[in-house]
């Protein structure tokens, strides 16, 4: 009488830490250095200055008790006020403290919104290349998630394809930009043009369908360019924001919903994220790290070394032969496996302590992720690696 | 196509938060010293010193991106292998790493082993009083929570209750022991006597029953008892631990599961726990707190302040003609409403700014409960209140 799903889930395991701890193993074969780890998309700079002189005074000012007891389960009001303070000043958008719900991260707001959307009968839909978990979600509630390809060489949406593949029961669309494993920033142009076909298929099904933006590289854009604000350009989107990628604190778990006033039955949504949240065991979020996140809303990442190592790897992978899309935003960068499997190739990369997740998982055959959130050191002591790869593969 | 069931959830509220909100509007009116907050169940005294001096250490000794960088979804190695010697230590189990999973609290583990338990068509049972939100867990994986009536006065196990209660598909009996509401231990006796109908139960039903044990308030005990060792009693138990109350940082989120080789299947039942944990969106627990957990595992919370708490109030509150509930352990007193309505003594002790919660909630209606981690010049306060409130009931 055990869920025997979710033990098959739990068996399943992730291949990106399969990847990563088999890269640890090999460190401890041959040095550190001859290991070339290209798995995890955590950040490789430390938090700014402003998250440590929080914490410090933090502690010199408040009661040790109190900064670590309880929080409201939806969150401090402070850090809610200052998030929606932040997208008003940012984006122009009248939000209010009362529009924004503190999370465990941008994880916990996609399963609360697979949970509030799909348990009633409602189906998902997302672009390939995707995060894999987002199916797990659907399926976890007994859901499907529809994959729609992007436009092939600018991984940008492909309208026509979303047109078949949206259907009566639709009820969310999870749109991912700047995307992991692309690093495409989807374009202004084909957001409107998705914006119209979902007010069309709305009209035509009777029913809202919801964008859900799952958006923790919002931050991480490069050559200044734009990442389009989708709720500016569809009322009814539902925000999922992460402090992870943006301060550099992705194992402090700490992020927000965004649930305004204008997306479609705002208030049973806004409720029935706060229920899903208690029968998910929500408690609250860290409170301390709500405190930090407060002060800190929008300090912007140091983008250098991100900028620098999407530049090295870029520039020599390309010169190699590699077909390469070059990232936008994020810090991942997606390559096309040159013998055309990417299974089989990020196994021939594991024999030279190369390691890079296939993008099968993504939904992405034929090309494989790199994490660019790494020591530009290692990025240079690579690259002998993938040159030699490419050339067993002519 | 909402989840209305979740809409009603997160508009039902929680009563301790909605009287404990009533105090903070009423303290800006009448000042914070006029107002006697008994409602939360949060620690009132400062976390060990154990706590900051790792705290620091860290600081000084890892990289800032990796003290905050994602840990293992099971949690690190070091804390888990930490958590599993220190229970060996006190209580002569053979427990090893691989049996410890690091959650974000007791909630998230009774979240998860509801929905790995239950999802596939069985049943929770747990005795009165009990935390509320318990029902709403089993509710959302559609299933119920049958509720088992204590002993009257003693509030023991109740086994002839229990042997009635029991049904073909009851799959896990909660036990949160020392309790919450009621800061009884569960005795050793009645113990022995539930593991003996449960085994008994399990033959006749032709599967296992587990034991889920919710125990946050394990190391808060008062006059030397014992807190007896369920899974020593009782082979086929999982425990849910937190260290929230013991190192006093419940808004910190950190806890973790044991699920030894002794559990029944435990091999699935780990499996499925690991699953439920990807599906529920649980990335990691907060990792520079599980590097804390790690150093403090072992270090027992001054009860000085909670013993006096218990102790003033026991003694004034029977003195004025109360009839209190003594509490063994946890931090929390149950009192008889003297007028045999909780829901009304609550209503008439908010009007003298007293704030203590109806038992109802509990499913334990004529009772209330009272928080005794406090501050002891507010227990102090508030005693007039009380004796003026027994003598209206008179």
């Amino acid at each position: 009488m055990i869920d025997q799903k979710l033990a098959a889930w739990g068996r399943s395991g992730n291949i990106i830490r399969e990847i990563a701890e088999y890269g640890a193993e090999q460190a401890k074969i041959v040095g550190a250095d001859h290991v070339y780890n290209f798995t995890i998309g955590s950040p490789s700079i430390d938090p700014p200055a402003c998250v440590f002189e929080t914490m410090d005074r933090l502690r010199a000012t408040v009661p040790a008790w109190e900064l670590h007891t309880y929080a409201p389960a939806a969150g401090l009001p402070d850090v809610r006020e200052k998030a929606a303070a932040y997208l008003t000043r940012s984006f122009g958008v009248p939000y209010r403290k009362q529009d924004i719900i503190i999370t465990c991260g941008t994880s916990t707001c996609l399963v609360v919104m697979t949970k509030v959307l799909l348990s009633a009968g409602g189906r998902a839909m997302t672009f390939t290349p995707y995060f894999m978990d987002y199916k797990y979600y659907a399926e976890s509630v007994g859901s499907t998630l529809t994959e729609c390809p992007t436009v092939p060489d600018t991984f940008q949406l492909d309208l026509d394809a979303a047109e078949r593949a949206l259907t009566p029961d639709t009820m969310m669309l999870i749109l991912n930009s700047p995307n992991n494993p692309s690093g495409v920033v989807y374009s202004r142009e084909t957001l409107e043009g998705m914006a119209a076909l979902l007010r069309k298929k709305s009209a035509e099904y009777g029913h809202p369908i919801y964008i859900v933006c799952d958006e923790p590289y919002r931050e991480l854009v490069y050559d200044g360019g734009e990442v389009p604000y989708v709720p500016a350009i569809y009322n009814n989107t539902v925000i999922c924001y992460s402090w992870s990628k943006s301060l550099s604190l992705p194992g402090e778990r700490i992020g927000y919903f965004c649930v305004p006033p204008c997306v479609d039955d705002s208030e049973n949504v806004y409720k029935a994220i706060q229920g899903a949240m208690r029968v998910l065991g929500h408690v609250c979020a860290p409170t301390m790290m709500q405190k930090v996140a407060a002060k800190c809303v929008g300090i912007k990442p140091d983008l250098t070394v991100y900028e620098q190592n999407r530049k090295t790897l870029y520039e020599a992978l390309t010169s190699y032969g590699y077909r390469c899309i070059k990232p936008q935003g994020a810090f991942y960068m997606l390559i096309q496996s040159p013998n055309g499997d990417d299974n089989e190739f990020s196994e021939m990369a594991k024999l030279k302590n190369l390691l890079i997740v296939p993008g099968t998982g993504f939904g992405c055959p034929g090309f494989l992720r790199l994490s660019t959130c790494v020591d530009l050191a290692m990025v240079q002591r690579s690259l002998p690696a993938f040159k030699a790869l490419i050339e067993e593969c002519k």
